[in-house]
């Protein structure tokens, strides 16, 4: 699983600004940037009159579209998806995951502060804040840094995420939920999976191995 | 595997048009339905200024936004994505994916077709053609619906795909390529992988097991 960093604030905080100063600066270092935005309201995000937008008006559950150049999706949902689901279905291929919003989840936060806009920060001492961006006067044990100070917070990201890239190797999800795993055990399940796979036919030692099994009922 | 079954014809053989029938028809009988399309030149998903649009601006390299009702990604490639991989990573909960478009994969067709619009179907013998839409006159062996069939068309997509539904439980995908397996050895390797993880703390028996290994290089 990629690293999930949460960039929270009030609303009109400033957190896309910021982001849209982070991302080319992450970008230029060499990672992979990925971002997922959390939106309570119902967004739009296909344009009227598209095919993809006729698909879906029509009842399509899930579309797609595909060019040489991107790819992208959307899909009906009946509940929220966990921040960690999302992750790991759509982001196989970056380096870190970076939200905007999902104040609420357990993930490392940086927060963005603006006085004019909300008299405290709006993370408490257990909401797993790192630091803070605010060009205001705040007390605080955090790092703290202004708002052009990008290339900072992005030293301070990749110390905190992506100088060590995660050890961890096998990500098994049972219905969605990561199954929690020592790393013995990942080993284990790792040299159990090679081990029985490598036997067959057509097995050539790959990168990267995706198993995906449905229990069916009797 | 969901079945992939691919709509193709000509451009403006009414493709679209027919799929805007056909989806509705198979969602009342109680199928999801995923759709693809191929698009050749490089679409426009996102609308300009919106957040996730700034994101991907910047340099994102791939964007998620979700809400509790739906959620849509768009992802940066280098290079197009075969058919099997979208199938296998944007669409794990629906009965069918139908694509418009494709031509060249060697998944099940039904050709729509029309004379003003091209003088001889596009599908040729080796095409996997399973069936025609037309309301023109036309040689062939392979069963013909009219445009306004729409629900022969669901009876035939039932039947061809769907009232037996695929017993494949266990898809192992190598650095995204499909590892081909007998039943048996599914059967062996679903048993192995539930009888390695149900040693562990935190197994509850699932529906659905995925597993992603990256091997290291050393």
């Amino acid at each position: 699983m990629i690293p999930i960093l949460c960039l929270v604030g009030a609303s009109d905080s400033g957190k896309t600004t910021f982001l849209e100063k982070l991302i080319p600066e992450l970008s230029r270092r060499g990672y992979r940037i990925g971002t997922v935005k959390h939106d309570a309201h119902g967004f739009e995000m296909d344009r009227e009159g598209k095919d993809t937008w006729k698909h879906r008006k029509a009842g399509a559950h899930t579309i797609a579209i595909s060019s040489p150049t991107q790819i992208a999706s959307i899909r009906t949902q009946d509940r929220e998806m966990e921040l960690e689901e999302i992750a790991g279905r759509y982001f196989w291929q970056e380096d870190i995951l970076i939200t905007e919003g999902y104040k609420r989840s357990h993930y490392p936060k940086i927060e963005v502060f603006r006085k004019t806009i909300e008299p405290q920060p709006i993370c408490g001492p257990s909401d797993n804040c790192r630091a803070l961006i605010t060009d205001d006067e705040v007390t605080t044990d955090l790092p703290r840094f202004g708002f052009a100070e990008v290339a900072k917070v992005a030293d301070f990201i990749e110390n905190l995420f992506l100088k060590e890239r995660s050890k961890r190797r096998v990500v098994v999800n049972l219905d969605g939920k990561r199954l929690p795993m020592k790393d013995f055990v990942e080993d284990f399940v790792a040299g159990g999976v090679v081990g029985m796979l490598s036997t067959l036919r057509g097995w050539k030692m790959p990168q990267k191995i995706d198993i995906h099994i449905r229990i069916q009922e009797d």
